[in-house]
């Protein structure tokens, strides 16, 4: 469970890190170089798609954070886990639930992602 | 809406379908021959596995039946949607969450299971 929760920590930190060639180096070290992401809004194959794709996402939401949200579980290479993204006050512009299969290497191979809540000024 | 539910519709259909040769031929027509189903607890490779592991299920839980859950969302070909194993008098034994992957001709490619509730007397 510390390991699944340290796993979760690890992908938000991505998620969060501005430095493009920072976040490169964190998505090599978690991600396959074939890993896939998918969620409603965008789609990324390949880490170096993904880099760039949570480039954008950041630059949609300025100033805010991805927090890891509720108790993750997972079974075999199946993890399941949420998130909460929160504008710099703490107020909550999006919440989620992603589901992610992990390589023979114990690295995400594909992320899909699925959104639970979004307030309606972030629509 | 009416389609993604009439698809959660058709699944819980088939997990309540008892007799093996019509739930074989449900799975035909909703599954592709090999399609893979994975939860916690169980894991089945192909139609026929997944056929043989849903008796297993219904053998585990006589006299109960698979509800839909909440509300079902999907984007592109991935879907998720909750159920509710109740027995004859109504009581949940168990509630989970299923991520689903569409093949091209729409069937379910692959199903990954996540339970969100187990009542403490079906553990």
């Amino acid at each position: 469970m510390n390991d699944l929760n340290a796993q979760v920590r690890r992908y938000v930190d991505i998620w969060n890190q501005p430095d493009g060639a920072q976040r490169a180096a964190l998505i090599d070290a978690a991600f396959i170089a074939t890993a896939s992401y998918v969620d409603p809004l965008v789609r990324a194959d390949g880490a170096e798609a993904l880099n760039a794709t949570i480039g954008v996402v950041q630059q949609q939401f300025p100033g805010h954070r991805f927090e890891p949200y509720g108790t993750p579980d997972a079974h075999g290479r199946h993890l399941r886990f949420s998130w909460a993204l929160k504008d710099a006050g703490g107020t909550v512009a999006a919440r989620g639930t992603d589901i992610a299969v992990l390589a023979d290497d114990g690295r995400f191979s594909s992320v899909t992602g699925f959104l639970d809540y979004v307030a309606s000024a972030a629509r």
